[in-house]
């Protein structure tokens, strides 16, 4: 069974929203990072057992840029971490799910990421995701 | 801190996204209720130690069959389960945050539930939830 491993939000302003979320979830972003490959800066914070990441793009290139000329700030991506992607991916093609990245990428958090099409899952950005240590 | 309970996702047709998601998650929808007051139909789905909540409308002036008129389905909020939800209404007014109802709701799943304005959240429909047998 797939595990939610994290909630992927777009803003603006990674600084201000770090501030919101600080203030609404009680503690403070434990990690800051840019991932170059999706032209994004993120942070995380730890709530239970997963993770809320922030997205500000650093490029009008990036599909956070794209997402927030579409529509406003708010939830981007529901990521599942899955232990062989590879393995994954097949599953749900086979389900007939569709994915806009069939090849795993270089994600943020040391992670190999796909993502599914939305037409495909209800409207909703699924990510998965694997540990880089544990792909093989 | 808060924790994430679950996460709600507004569909058209709940019997063809359970399938939907049953496919994704490997697992089926281990419950479905109705929700009067909020005048949806759910179904959950247990990921990990959260839950992924369906939620289709059962009338035109629910606030999911709002929600779809004006985008398509998708994410629709994000609740964090909440040991005081009083104390807590309390604590993020003070901390500047907004809210659609401040006085504790009935939700599905035999909670008690309260929305922040997505204004103040980064266009995030946060829910909080208490357990009601929890509520003194």
């Amino acid at each position: 069974m797939m595990k939610i491993e994290h909630i992927g939000i777009a803003v603006n302003d990674l600084d201000a929203s770090n501030q919101v979320f600080e203030k609404l979830l009680g503690r403070a972003a434990y990690k800051q990072e840019i991932v170059e490959g999706e032209k994004v800066k993120v942070s995380f914070f730890q709530s239970g057992d997963l993770k809320v990441e922030l997205l500000q793009a650093t490029d009008e290139e990036s599909p956070i840029a794209r997402f927030l000329r579409q529509q406003k700030e708010g939830i981007h991506h529901l990521a599942f971490a899955v232990e062989n992607i590879r393995e994954e991916v097949k599953r749900l093609k086979a389900e007939g799910f569709t994915f806009l990245n069939e090849a795993a990428k270089d994600g943020a958090d040391n992670k190999l990421i796909v993502f599914l099409h939305p037409k495909s899952t209800n409207g909703v950005l699924v990510e998965l995701c694997q540990d880089k240590n544990a792909y093989g």
